[in-house]
């Protein structure tokens, strides 16, 4: 095995390149993962674009990417839960394991956590990453590696499920279309939601969430959203609404779209900071409102349920691209909105077509 | 419509007859319901052959029978919620409504709950029976009968469910695989399980239970069922059982096999008092253990998903019998266990092959 | 007993009277109640001053008032839970009992309430009024007839309690400091908080909460309340704000106040519907917002609570008016807010300096 | 300073001397703490006596001990939260921070915990002892180094009251007045309880438990415990036990003793391995039961509501011994168990009288 590796080193916004850089040695509690396919995230995009997202700053070059899944191809001297060979997810923030957050079950909320991809810490859209060991997942023989690299955006979905406290009594509306949108559909059918409603303006994400076996589809462009939900509900209403979109309007409506005594969990991060939301109602009709940072504890039961499940996840992925064309890679998803949702980057090029 | 109607009338064990008796008239919150198929309960059989169970004595005649739905055929003067001609299930526990217990949400403990078939509260083995309008669950088109009475057995599942906290993260064991079993494996993948695991001795519901999608049964005649289970889930062990076989040496069994952290539901009702536990592994393994008695709240949700799943819970009807053989239908479920699930009665004989 | 009793009833707008009524006559699941003493409520002031309160409005003379406590003078014939004489304590609000709130323990949310003094439905600021008996709460000797009318207005901060899960471990801040942010400050000791902060602008309520039992208080005008809560908590900072003041700039700036994973509870109502909401934030920190709309399940432990505990939420009274001077003591109520707190009205006089 | 230090090391039952060691160095995420006092907890006798406890066995000689409070006096090159100087309470259980069990929030299940005093990991009687530094807290200047050690059999009560979702609505009894049924007292008042009833067979506890806040005291030789609990709550019951004992006739008892819908927490380890529960009864009645091991996440919570409480938690230091009279404190533990309660160590012998 050589000592350098290919990456894509980002700059300064727009300028990034793939470069040969030494390939990082795993420290005793790590693994070194051969990156087999790695997707590229909005905030992947953002940085690229605008060179930082909120408090976080692109201020050194830094190799962006965290949705990843690969093969374990060296590993530190204290690992025992994986070995060479294996095929592995990669849950791409590491925590310290020691503040109340971590100690209390949020470790999400870690103020030390490493997260991959955000500034300054590097991410994965390279040949090889280094990660701890307590942070891979194996892969089952029957699942892919593109469901393996998924697990990072499914887990989102999933925490705003544990979020909201939803289950089989809810029907629930999801609004926003875009992967993260796609893929919370699928976390509430694993979560035995059977009334999926979701909203988008994009035809084609409209039919994709069809055909991903949502119950209907929405748009709020041409149609009133609170009355065609009562209307497929039967005048039943919407329990719990996950709002993925971002959109300050969206986020304004949940309020008045989700019954007395609903919740509202918000996943979308707005670029706007101050949105209107109307509190009187809010407190009238008793309604919860949950942030969504991330996700945590996601990883396992993602992996079990996927794996007995008839989900397919995969169809979020519109391009395959090598690393070598990061930057083409890396466009698509930045202009073309309508018509691109997952972009995978396979380093070795092996399964681009 | 002619005042009277036919009605199984229990006088005392196995003195059992079909009488002309008068038809009930609904108060004004309440509706007269054309029962189309009850079926008989385990209970319903105890009642029949010992006259007893626990603290509720038959000691007048009694009507059997509490899982049923029906025919909407009479209204009372303030009842909106349902209207005549509505096809509609049946939850048979009316309660008091005022009740520390029915205002914090587990109306199921009501003491003073009037529940179908529980001395001296008559049940529906017969033509019709009232019920107060607010336990009437109008039946979606696509649901036949025979699903809107099984929602009963179907919600002791449900409720155990939700007494074990279950979701998509957890692997489940079912220990018994009648009626209840079969059904609270239904119950489960209602809530995102994905890995279901189930015990019995007796072949011809294992066979049931694998079809009914079950990711593996144990024999634990012939098998270690602690050992088993670690094999099948590849040491990952088994999240919470849920226990309705009511076999003193199983429920004991539960401690050693769930894992630590691990929630045992026990379902089943055993015949004997005191049951050996082992406390102290309860303790070092910080064990929950949750008793279920029947259900609260869990109707509409129970509609909702079976509406919309693939679940076919009629499988675990095995006989069918017009009302006017009620005796022989219960001589099948009292005498043979082994080749015998749900017997399902049809007052007006309409469906009885 | 005679058959008229003295009753305020309110016209319109200012003008409101005290007149000759019947006396109600209780139905069968009913008492009748001599109103000892009932508080005014802000809900009161508003009707009064403006005749409506949202979609609630004046239409018909109206009997205000629903903090009460009294004795049983008259019970109608199904009643067993009180007797003639006892000392009771009034929930204000009798509900359905039917409606999925109303089983599913949330009655609060019953959209088929009859609550006291909320259009068209008569309150009790009157000799006497019938309320359905599982909404009366005997009062131990040592329980004075204020205290127990000040549990409708200390129920509104236990249930926010429950609602933001709040426990030992939480540090609580309770923003504006009228008779409910004083009461919420009560509850939360009653919910073992031993740091409780509080602001508002008001000196005598600062006074006033501070001999409450506050750790202590934050005058926002002159104050940063953010640095001010990180210095008096060691930078701990607050895990969860109690907002009751309604004003939309406070309310506004609770996302800012409270710690990442924190938990933010409104309970005071805003006038104006479009508050702007640092959505951002709220997501990037994991916040949980959860409205308050009035209360359930909380008298018998409010009850409890207080008979063994050193609080004194008698405090808050400020005036006692007999109900013949109720428009003085409703034109105090109104205009002297900074001044006087709660107002209690005695039908008979009695208590009256 | 030099480098060995006295500690009290068992070399098999009853065969325990001080001797001289060499005192431990930090790594770089601990702290040297110099022990102030230290407390004989129930499972060091048991060692001190049997040699063993479950499958923990004293193979090779070890130091026991693991309820104190000291002094930080030199610490690793990692360390941020404390310094050279601070007084410190310490958590005794060093856990991975990686198993699900430490993700999740129940790191007091991790299978790989380094538990202070569980063979084969050395305790602290002695006159130092690392720790790392998460498991360190600062005592506010107005707390105790008794009271610090005392957090840890305290810290088992907390747990117990979050296990039964304990809070001020709950009538609470407590089985066992040991210390650590005393101290459950304690951490029922601070979760807001104002009903606490207790048992124990020792007229000397019995006393301490009145004077320590108790509602009542119950002798189950002399009284019905049933009948005498529903005759002390004007026949409203018991919510939730939190049995201390670990006796297996009062575990067995306690299924009996609770309410419908009641909690059981389980805590003491009784010694027997098989209990008869009346599990009939426990599902009719629908009872949770859970079992407490050790405890996660309480030491924070225990000193900001002890800071700012009245209770005192030191009543249950019943003798005083300096470390070189370990063996003495130890017996007086063993034997005398009617007339001691906590028995503190003090290694440098200042604090005994």
């Amino acid at each position: 095995m050589s000592s350098m590796m290919k990456a894509a080193v980002l700059e300064k916004p727009f300028v990034m390149e793939v470069k040969d850089v030494v390939i990082p040695e795993p420290k005793d509690n790590e693994a070194l993962i051969k990156v087999y396919c790695i997707g590229i995230c909005g905030s992947d995009v953002h940085y690229y674009e605008y060179g930082k997202i909120g408090r976080y700053e692109v201020k050194e070059p830094i190799i962006l990417g965290h949705e990843l899944a690969g093969v374990v191809v060296k590993v530190g001297k204290d690992i025992t839960e994986v070995k060479v060979g294996d095929r592995v997810a990669v849950e791409p923030g590491v925590t310290c394991g020691k503040c109340h957050f971590c100690k209390s079950g949020r470790y999400n909320l870690c103020p030390d956590v490493a997260f991959m991809a955000t500034p300054p810490v590097d991410g994965a859209w390279a040949e090889y990453v280094c990660v701890r060991s307590d942070f891979l997942f194996k892969l089952p023989d029957e699942m892919s590696f593109e469901e393996g690299a998924l697990l990072e955006p499914l887990s989102v979905g999933l925490h705003a499920m544990k979020r909201g406290k939803v289950g089989p009594q809810d029907r629930v509306f999801v609004t926003g279309l875009g992967p993260i949108g796609l893929l919370t559909i699928q976390a509430a059918k694993m979560f035995g939601v059977s009334e999926i409603y979701a909203s988008d303006i994009v035809p084609y994400r409209q039919e994709l969430a069809k055909e991903m076996g949502v119950t209907a589809v929405i748009n709020p462009q041409s149609e009133n959203v609170h009355d065609k939900l009562e209307e497929l509900t039967n005048d039943k209403g919407i329990d719990v609404i996950i709002e993925t979109s971002g959109n300050a309007r969206v986020i304004s409506d949940t309020v008045k779209q989700v019954n007395r005594g609903g919740r509202i969990v918000l996943v979308g991060l707005p670029v706007t900071s101050d949105i209107p939301i109307d509190i009187p109602h809010l407190i009238d009709s008793e309604i919860d409102v949950y942030g969504v940072f991330r996700y945590a504890n996601t990883y396992p039961a993602a992996i079990q349920a996927l794996r007995h499940s008839n989900l397919n996840i995969e169809k979020i992925i519109t391009h395959k691209y090598s690393l070598v064309d990061i930057k083409e890679a890396v466009e698509i998803a930045r202009t073309q909105k309508n018509a691109s949702l997952k972009v995978m980057i396979y380093p070795d090029g092996g399964e681009v077509k």
